[in-house]
C-alpha cells in the first residue's frame, strides 16, 4: 500500500492529456492530491496548489507520484534529479511507468540511503494464491466492457463516489496501474502470472460486511482477443453479484485490432452473465454505462434513451450525469 | 529448445505413478528416450535400457531430464550428486519441478563450469508479444475440456501420432511443462504474465503451410473458475479452426473446487464455439474425446455410443482406440 497523501509530479508534460494519472488522482481522491510539482516547461495544470518538495513535505505529503507519462513509458532523464531530491526530502516514489524505478541503480541507491520506498505499480508486489472459488460474504459489482478503454474504471469510481455520498458501504478495488495510483492499493492484474489471476482477484475482494459492496475495476473485454483471459479471470475470481455493461458508441473497431468489430450490448450481456453465473448463479446485469464524450448532448440523450428502451436497463453516462441511477439499481437488488 | 535425445532420470521413484513425465516422453517421443537412469531404490521401470551417464553420452543423449516428481516438487537432496555428475559428463539438465535448477547455486556453478544449459520448463524463457489477432495461414486444432486433467494433452498427442502415421503435416504444440519436456519446446502458459497469454499462443502457432495442422495442447477449462482465463487466452490466441471436446465421465466435481459441478458437453460445445468464433468465425467442433479409464469396457462402449448419438459428433477414447476418427473428422473439414 502506497503512503498518502501525495505530491503529484507533472514534470515537463507537453499537454494536459499526458497527466491523465495525476488528473485521476485529483478527481477521485482529492484528499490525496495535496499539491502539484511542475517543471518550468510544463504545459499542464491540475488547478491545485504548486508546492516545492519542502513545502509539500511540511504540508504532510508522503509520496511523490509520477503523474505524467511520456511516449515509451520511460523515466525521463530530465526528471531524474528531481526524483532523487524527492527521496532526499523524505518522499517515497510511486510510478506506473513501464521503466521501473527499481531497475535504476541511482534511484535504488538513493532510496536505500534515505530509507524510502519505491513503488512500481505495474509489478506485482507479492505472490497470490490459486483461486478456490469459495463463496464470500459481502457484495461485489464488476464493470465489463464491449472493448478496452470504454470507461470501466471511471464507472466503478463514479459509483463509489455516489455510494459514499449516500453513506453506503463501498470500496473501489483497483486492478490496473492508474487505479492503483489513484487509491494507493490494488493488483496489477495484467502483470500477474496466468495461474494466479483469478486468485489475485479473490485476494483483492475478500469476505466483508453483508451490506458492503466492492466495486471492482474491470479490464479488457471478453470480446477483445488480446485480453479476454484477463476479463474472464475477473468475472470468475470476482464472483460478482452485479455487472455493469460499459460501452463507447463511436468506436469503429476493437482497440488496437482493426479487423475486429465491437460486440452488441446484448452479446456482452449474455456472455458476461453466462460466464459469471458459473461462479455466482445469482449474478445479474443491472445497468449500462455509456461513454458519450464523442457525441453531442442531443445525440447522447437520444442514444441513452434508445439503449435504455432496447435493453430494459438504466443507461447513463456517469461522466456527465453521475452514477446515481446505477447505484439505484444496485440498491434495488434483493 | 531443449537438446534431444534424452537420458530419463527416474531417481528413487517410489512407484510408477511418480514417473509420469518420463513415461509421457517414452510413449510420445520414443526416439528421444534413449535410456533410463535409476537409483538403487527406484521402483519404476519404463522398459527401456538402463544406462550409466557415460554410456548414455556415448549413445548420443544430450539432456538429462528429471522425469520423476516428488511431493512438493523439490529437487531431492538424494538426486543432487547425480545431477552434478550429469553436468560433468556433458549433459544439459531439464526439469519441470517447482523448485528451480537455476535457483540452486551449486547446480548453476557446475553448469557454468562445464558450459551446460539448465532448463526450468515452468519458467518462461523469453518475453512474448501482445496478441494482434491477425489471421494466420495453416490450420489449428485445440483441445478444450469440461475440467482440468481430463486428457487434453493426451488427445492432442494421439492425434499428432495418427496424423504422422497418415503422412499428414501436423505438430503437437505444448503449452504446459509436461508437454514441453515431451517435445523439447513450447510455452509454460500458466506462468506467463496475463497481458501476454494470448500473444504467447500466437507466437507458438505462427503462419504455416496451408495443409499443416498445429495440434494445440489445451489447458484448464472455461468452466473452471481458477484457470478459465488461461483457457480463453488459448481459444483467442490459438484462433482454432477445429475444437475437440474432452471429458472424464466419472468426476464428481470440478478438480480442486468441490462446490462446482462439471458442465455438460453441450454447454462446453456452445461456450467454446461462441468464444472461438470471435477470433475465427469458421471454427467448428469436430469431435469428442472421452477418458474412459474409470469405466469397464462395456460401460465405456455404452457411454461413447450414447454421447455420439446425443451430440452428433464422433466420440472416442484415444487412450484405448487411437485418435483415428478424430483425424477423420479433421480431414473432412472443407
Amino acid at each position: 500500500m502506497i503512503n498518502t497523501p501525495y505530491l503529484l509530479f507533472l514534470g515537463d508534460a507537453p499537454d494536459s492529456l499526458s497527466v491523465k494519472v495525476a488528473r485521476g488522482i485529483r478527481d477521485w481522491r482529492p484528499e490525496y492530491a495535496i499539491a502539484q510539482y511542475r517543471m518550468n516547461d510544463c504545459n499542464a495544470d491540475l488547478g491545485i496548489p504548486d508546492m516545492t518538495l519542502m513545502e509539500a513535505r511540511e504540508a504532510g505529503a508522503q509520496t511523490f507520484v509520477i503523474g505524467v507519462a511520456n511516449r515509451g513509458g520511460t523515466i525521463s532523464e530530465n526528471w531524474k534529479e528531481i526524483l532523487l531530491q524527492a527521496l532526499e526530502h523524505g518522499f517515497d516514489l510511486a510510478s506506473g511507468l513501464h521503466q521501473q524505478l527499481k531497475r535504476d541503480h541511482l534511484i535504488v541507491f538513493t532510496a536505500d540511503k534515505y530509507q524510502r520506498q519505491l513503488f512500481d505499480v505495474r509489478i506485482p508486489q507479492r505472490e497470490y494464491p490459486i483461486a478456490n472459488g469459495e463463496p464470500r460474504t459481502g457484495k461485489r459489482c464488476l464493470t465489463v466492457g464491449t472493448d478496452c478503454s470504454v470507461g470501466k474504471m471511471y464507472t466503478s469510481l463514479a459509483m463509489e463516489k455516489e455510494m459514499h455520498r449516500r453513506k453506503l458501504k463501498a470500496t473501489f478495488k483497483a486492478t490496473g496501474q492508474t487505479g492503483i495510483l489513484i487509491t494507493g492499493e490494488g493488483i496489477p492484474l495484467d502483470a500477474i502470472p496466468a495461474d494466479f489471476m483469478a486468485g489475485a482477484v479473490e485476494w483483492l475482494t475478500p469476505n466483508n460486511d453483508e451490506d458492503h459492496w466492492d466495486l471492482i475495476e474491470g479490464q479488457g473485454s471478453l470480446f477483445h482477443i488480446s485480453f479476454s483471459g484477463i476479463s474472464l479471470a475477473l468475472i470468475h475470481g470476482g464472483q460478482p453479484d452485479a455487472l455493469i455493461l460499459c460501452h463507447e458508441p463511436t468506436r469503429e473497431h476493437m482497440r488496437g485490432i482493426p479487423g475486429y468489430q465491437l460486440p452488441s450490448l446484448e452479446a456482452l450481456r449474455d456472455l458476461s452473465l453466462q460466464t459469471a453465473q458459473i461462479a455466482n448463479p445469482d449474478c445479474k446485469v443491472i445497468g449500462i454505462s455509456i461513454n458519450t464524450s464523442e457525441l453531442t448532448d442531443k445525440e447522447a440523450d437520444e442514444y441513452l434513451d434508445k439503449v435504455e428502451n432496447r435493453m430494459g436497463l438504466p443507461a447513463v453516462d456517469p461522466y456527465k450525469t453521475g452514477a446515481g441511477r446505477l447505484v439505484d439499481a444496485l440498491q434495488e437488488l434483493p
